[in-house]
Order: C-alpha cells, then structure tokens, then sequence
C-alpha cells in the first residue's frame, strides 16, 4: 500500500471542483440578482473561499501527493495519470513565483484595473501606461521561471497557459492566411452592394425576443433542466456543474439581433458545459475547458448557426409568427442580407464576424512586440492606431475607442486574446466536416436539429478539458488547425450576400 | 498575554458566519431559481459545507477556547463575554450528546420525513408512528442528558432551546388566558354579521398585486438595495447578512390577499434582518435571532399593518388605482369587512390571525402531553381531532387534514410551535406600546410610516440576538409578556367587523 490512493487524490480534487462550483454560483449572482448594498459582504465571502482553495491547490501536502503519483503512475488509472499531469502543469503555474513577488504582482493587476477605469475616463492611456509597463516587467519575469527552456521565443510561454500547445510560428502562419484572405475579401465586397439594415432596429418586446431566441437555443439542444437565462449588463455563461450551466443576456427593444445573436451565443457556452461526461464530475476536466474551443461552441451557434442562410430561411417565418405584423412586409431574402450587414468597428466587442479577427490579429501582433521585441509601453497607442488604419480602415479618435477597450491587460492576461480568433477558426472547421458527415440541407430543412446536438457531443463536448482542443480538432476533422474552411465559408457567404454571385 | 486572543475568538465566529452566509445563499437558490436537474449536485455541495461548518463548531480548539474564556472572562469586551456565553450554550447541545447517538438521530429523522410523505399519501398516521415514536424517544433521552436538573418539567427543556427562558407555568397562564378570551369573543362574533369576502376572488395579475405589495412594503421600509421579490412554492425570507436579506412569495390572480400579506409578511423577517447593528457583523447576533421575535416583525406586517382599519383606508384608493376599475364598486367598507372574514380552518397555514393562535394552543398541549404525561403515540391522532373539535369546533375527515399537517415533529422539532403565537402576542404588545409612544392615526394619515420603522428599529431590530426576545419585550413596553393586548385588539377590531358596535 503506498502513500497515497488515487482515491486521496480524487477526494482533493473533489473539494477544489467544489469550492470552484460555489464560488461560480455566488459569481452568477454578483452578475445578477444580488441586491447592490450587498457587494462588500460578497467580496468578504468570494474573498476567503478563494483563499481556502488557494491553500488547497498550493498547499505542501498537495504537492507532495503529485510528487509521489509522479513517481508512481501505474498506482493510478489512466484517468488519474492525466489529472496528475493536468494539475502539476498548474501547481507549477504558481509554484514556480517566489510568494513575495506573487502577492506583489496581485497588488498591481488591482491598482492597474483601477488606473484603467481612471484612463477611460479620461480618454488618456497615459494614465494606465506606468501599471502595464508594471505588469509586463512582472509578466517578463514569470516568463524566465515557467520556461524550461523549451519555448521558442517569450511570447510563446504566455500562449501555451491559454492553449497548450500553440506556438508563435503557428499563429503567424494562420493568421498571415487569415490577413491575406480578409483583404482579398474586403476588396471584392467593397465592388458589392450593401444591404440595408434598417429593419434590424423595428422594435421587438423584451418578451418576444426572450420567447424567440429560448425556443431557437433550446432546438439546439440548451436544456432549461440544466439551465437557466437571466438578464445582465456584461452578457456571460456561468456553469456550476453539468447540469446547472446558466445563460445571461441584455436586451435592447429596437435591436433584436443583439439578444437573439447573444442568447445563441451563450447557450452554445451552456451546452458544452450541460454534456461534459460525468465521468469528469469532480475533477478538473469539467472546469478547466480551454476557452479557444469553448468559444468554438458559443461562435457554432451564433455564427455557423445564427448566420446560416439555410438555417434562417427555415426559422424566419418562426420570428415572423412571433412578432405579429412587424416583419409582415419583409421577405426572407431582405431579412437575411440585413441580417449580414458588415461594417469595420473600432470596438472588438461589437465587431461582425467577417472583422472580428482583425481585431484580435491587431492584439495578437502587439503582444508579440511587447514580449518578443520589446517594444515600449509608451508606443503602444500609436501601434495600435496605425494597425487600425491598416486592417480596418478606421482610426480610433482616442484612447476609449482604442487601446483602453479591452480590460485584458490590466488584469495581466496576455496570451488569452488569440482564443477568441481560434474560436471562430475552430467553429468553421468543424461546421465544414460536418457538412461531409451529414446532411445538413435535410436537417435545416426538418429543424430538427438533433444529428448537429450528437456530432458535437460525440467528437467535442463529452471530453471536456480531458484533451487538447488540438486533438479535439485533429480527432473530429482529421486535420490541425486550417483557416482556409474560415476564410472559403465567410467568402462563400458574403459575396452572395454583397450580390456578387 | 493569554492562550487566545478576542481576535482569535472572533476568527472563528466570522469563518462560522461566512458558511453560514454561503449557505443561505445556496438554500435560497435552490428554492427559487436553481434547474430541476442540478439538485444531486447542490445536495452534495451543502452536505461539504455543512461538515465544515459543523466540524468548525463542534471541534477540540473551539471548545477549548470557550474553556479559556470562560475562566478568563476578563480578558474578553463585554460583547465578547456575551459571545461566549452565547456560543457556550449552542456548543453543548451538540457536545453533550454521544456523537453515535447524534448519528443514529439524525438518521431516523431523515426516514421519519420520508415517512411522514408517505403517511401523507396514504392519508395514515400509523405508517409515520413508529418513527415519530423513535424521535420521542430519542429526544427524551437528550431532554436528560441538556437538563442539568433546574427545568420544572421536562418539555421546559425543550421550550428553552426555541425561547430562551420560556416556561411551561408562563405558557400554561399565558395560553390559558387566550383559550378563555378567545372562546368568549367566538361566542359574541356568532352573534354578528358574517362579511361577504367574495370581492378578494376578483382577478388581479401578477403584475398588479406584485407592484401594489411592493411599494407597500418598501413604505414600511423594506429596502430593495438590501433585498429582492422571488417566485417560489413555500414563501419564505433567506438572509445572508444585512445588506442581503430576500423575501419570496407565490401568487394567484383569484386570491390576491395571499401575495399581498404573504409579501408584507415576508418582509417584516427582511426589515428585521436588514436593521440589525453593524456592531453584530460575522457574529451569531445576527443569525441566530429567535424564532418568536423574528415572527412578530413578520406578524407586525402582516396583521398590525395588513389587518388595521386606518391603514387600509389609506392604502385602498391605491390598490384601487393599481386595479383599474376591478374594485371601482367597492366603498372602504366593503372591502375592509371582506379583508377580515374570519373562519375556522382545519390546515394551520390557512388560519386568519384569530383563530391562528388556536392551531398552536393544540399542538402545544399534546406536545406536552407527551414529554410531561408520556402519552402514547398512537394516541395522538384522537387527541388531535378532539382538541381541534373543542377549540374549532371543527373534526379532521382524515390524517392528513388533522396530524400529519405539519413536518415539524418529523424533523424533531418540539418546542418550536409556541413561538409562531408568541410572534402574535409579541406584536399586539409592541403595536399597543407604539399608541402610546406615537401619533398613530397621523401617522396612518401621512402614509409615511418612518416613525414606525425607527420605533421598530431602536427597541427591536438592532440588538439582532443579542437579547433575549423577553428582555426586548420589557425594555420596549415596560411589561413581561400579557396576551391581554392582543386579546383586546383582536375584540375590538373583529367586533366592529362583525357589526356588533
């Protein structure tokens, strides 16, 4: 009999899952319900129960018993050998940051989102830019202590926290695929005819957008017995565990797209979450999903799905019948190319999908001068600027619409921007094998949308965080990561769209 | 400097708090908005809190501490001194029974209420019996293991823990006086004229009663900062600290009255919890308010305010106004004489406020007949249908209408009853002592019940648990407990309902 069972192991990572299930739930609340004077007894509570599953997960004792499985692995199932991989990767994470410069580095990510809001609401970077210079120089530090050495350049460590796996090299080939292909693109819309979105700010109830947008996430297979929608301000998904994955939304009444496109959106988050395998209750494997493929899910339903010609052809009479008289005088083909309107933005968060991933090369690009070339703090807005005019077209009038957007960097999360992009990459890589593994005409037209439901939770869903969203894609598609299904699928849409077919 | 420090002894009460707090929340939302499918997990979850919180409370160090302090009291600020006789008392009704006893309890109570569903369904008391037997027994035997010889009888023992300080002599007058009022009042109502209540079936949406209740409660100072208005099926009030405390109701649009008290009721517990001082943060001042003075805040709403002739006659041209023209033919006195129909019931939860008092006189008496007189069990149902004859002039067809009514017994709970009547005496003497202290018919005039609220605020709401309901009661109205205030109020007020001034 050794040290340790795997049963010792599976009781500790028991009681992290659930302290992190509480701690999601009084999240979903802050986010919700909770009755404002109530925030500093709330920051008191979140407060120590992240102190007692910090303790946890760096506690010696923990290490010790990764130590010993480390050196007895056939003491564990197969199961228990990937969780004890999976959480030595992150113990190391803080393990590694002598305590003082941690705590330190704690301090500041807290000064610097305040210096952040203080920035926005002055519109001056300045003000932000001697925390992030801060945090960067923390960041470069850390850089030094996670690395093996194995990494090719800095910048590489950062990207394999968020994505395992994903290198520098790899980025700049797919995204020099997606720049070429976009601007190829742009060119040839901008021959098109733009539709008229006019139509999109018809006035629409709070409740007939919620009746609407809930029927067309549950047919996508959103289970309200595990779940639930509730309004917001910042729209999020918060699961506590497979069977309790809430949505949120905000509404607005003369834009209706924006909550239906929104509710998709989260319910394709709430489904990953409501069928990960319970083999997975209580470890890791249900908590720690990579975002880039969760948000692969969340980007299936609202792009693949909620801007499919084929799939609104069928559920448009639906929003009709909904909405009385409002769109009595709207044919499908002006509802659809309305629908599809693009249009360059200088705010990520209210990009289309064609742009969005201009957006996120534009972060990707300087991150990469940040932590590659050393680039300094104080040319950042000016980079920023000049790749706007660059990609887009459209040059932020200051630093509110540009660098200050985003609280990413405030909160030192380098690294983490990319995931969205691979979303988007993933979401039409995926969509384009299940063109060839079923028949989506058929299933459009049925609206029965269960074959898509079983495709996803076959090849994506039930694993969980058990594998990498390389071998999720690599295993459903037969292929790495192609950015060329993205860039046929949007040039297919669009140009029909933009009347150039 | 000595083994612990007031700063230790307030760790420990604060971590004791903050469970307490998380899992007040948990229970909250398992009752109004948690999926169906999520249960398993929430139980499971509550069972891990549950066992920190009890191993927290129930463990060496804290005894130990307590020891300390006991022997060095000094060393302690007054309110710590407080504190430790508080949680002395609590800490010995876990320690001083054997933890195999304790566990075999629990056990039994958790199939007696599996049981008492299936007595329910069966409509048969003799299948929940035998448990309810086992608890009785059970719970005589802690009765000698609590008692250290100075309770008069041993059901004292039981009343204490509810109440502290509560006295089967003190019951026995005090009851015995509302029996004997009470039956005289009935005699003279029978003689009167019976209201038409009719009216109250007349539709009122959701919408409507949810606005009219809530501006009414928020007038007697329910705040919606600190508080929010759920759905759920047994309405309740769940306080996580005083910033949070939220109330829920149930609704239906042919029986207004029952949202409308049910909401005032509800936030009488909420205004008590959201006054309590500051000074009493992270402290068992402010969780564990006793039942009875909790009930006559509820009450004070519900009946003092909600069953009060003036205050109605200020308030009705505002339900009317929220109605529409549903009650436009309906003068004040109609519709106050149909507000206050009194009637026997045979279900407790459905009695109006003067015959409430009736259901617990029942249930107080058998429960002494078995504690003190060692009745039998199975002769509880006849006695049950017996005293509901005498009392109520009415007789239980079957179990379930007559002793299967309440899950109190199945939890164990004996003792408890008394409170829901004191919470009615409590009340009355407390709005009796308010004429004296203000202008009540100015006040009702105004409609700007701030005077009521501060009254209610210094003498009752912010000592929290720190007093005993009977010192509140006499620091506030100068007087030990006398039903005769409430006797008096009920005759006067239903007299003159049934037309007999």
């Amino acid at each position: 009999m050794g040290k340790y069972t795997e049963a010792d192991l599976r009781a500790v990572l028991k009681e992290i899952s659930l302290l992190e299930e509480n701690q999601a739930l009084l999240g979903w609340d802050s986010l919700t319900g909770m009755p404002e004077d109530a925030a500093p007894f709330r920051a008191e509570l979140l407060s120590y129960l992240a102190g007692k599953s910090f303790e946890l997960q760096t506690g010696s004792e923990y290490a010790d018993m990764l130590t010993y499985f480390e050196a007895h692995p056939t003491e564990l199932s197969d199961l228990g050998q990937q969780l004890v991989i999976h959480e030595r990767k992150k113990y190391d994470l803080n393990a590694k940051i002598p305590a003082k410069d941690f705590i330190e580095y704690q301090k500041i990510t807290s000064l610097a989102q305040d210096a952040w809001t203080k920035a926005r609401e002055a519109k001056d970077f300045a003000i932000f830019a001697p925390y992030l210079a801060q945090i960067i120089a923390y960041k470069k530090q850390f850089i030094g202590l996670w690395d093996q050495g194995s990494a090719a350049t800095p910048y590489d460590v950062l990207l394999d926290q968020y994505e395992p796996g994903l290198t520098v090299a790899k980025l700049d080939q797919v995204f020099g695929e997606v720049k070429a292909g976009l601007s190829e693109l742009q060119a040839q819309l901008a021959l098109g005819e733009a539709p008229d979105n006019q139509i999109l700010s018809r006035f629409v109830s709070k409740q007939n957008q919620s009746d609407f947008s809930m029927e067309l996430a549950q047919k996508l297979g959103y289970s309200l017995k595990k779940g639930r929608l509730d309004d917001t301000i910042h729209p999020f998904m918060e699961a506590m565990n497979r069977n309790d994955a809430r949505i949120t939304t905000r509404w607005d009444e003369h834009d209706f797209q924006m909550a239906v496109l929104g509710i998709l959106h989260e319910a394709g988050h709430g489904l990953f979450e409501q069928n990960i395998s319970p083999e997975f209750d209580y470890t890791p494997f249900e908590k720690d999903l990579a975002m880039s493929i969760h948000e692969s899910q969340s980007l299936f339903n609202e792009v693949m799905m909620g801007r499919s010609e084929d799939f609104w052809r069928n559920e448009y009479p639906r929003l009709q019948a909904y909405t009385g008289a409002t769109f009595a005088d709207i044919d499908f083909d002006t509802f659809y190319r309305a629908w599809m309107v693009t249009k360059p933005t200088l705010i990520r968060t209210e990009a289309d999908p064609l742009t969005y991933p201009l957006h996120i090369i534009i972060r990707y690009e300087i991150e990469k001068a940040i932590f590659n070339d050393n680039v300094d703090v104080n040319d950042l807005p000016a980079l920023w600027n000049a790749k706007y005019l660059e990609y887009l077209g459209i040059e932020p009038e200051n630093d509110l619409v540009g660098i200050l957007q985003d609280i990413h960097w405030a909160g030192g999360d380098f690294g983490y921007f990319p995931s969205y992009a691979l979303g988007h990459l993933y979401a039409a890589q995926f969509f384009n094998k299940m063109e060839q593994d079923l028949d989506l005409p058929a299933i459009f037209a049925s609206q029965d949308y269960t074959p898509i439901f079983n495709w996803r939770k076959e090849y994506i869903w039930q694993y969980g965080a058990s594998k990498t969203p390389q071998a999720i894609l690599e295993d459903a598609t037969g292929e790495s990561l192609n950015p060329q299904y993205w860039l046929a699928l949007q040039t297919k849409i669009y140009r029909k769209v933009y009347g150039l077919n």
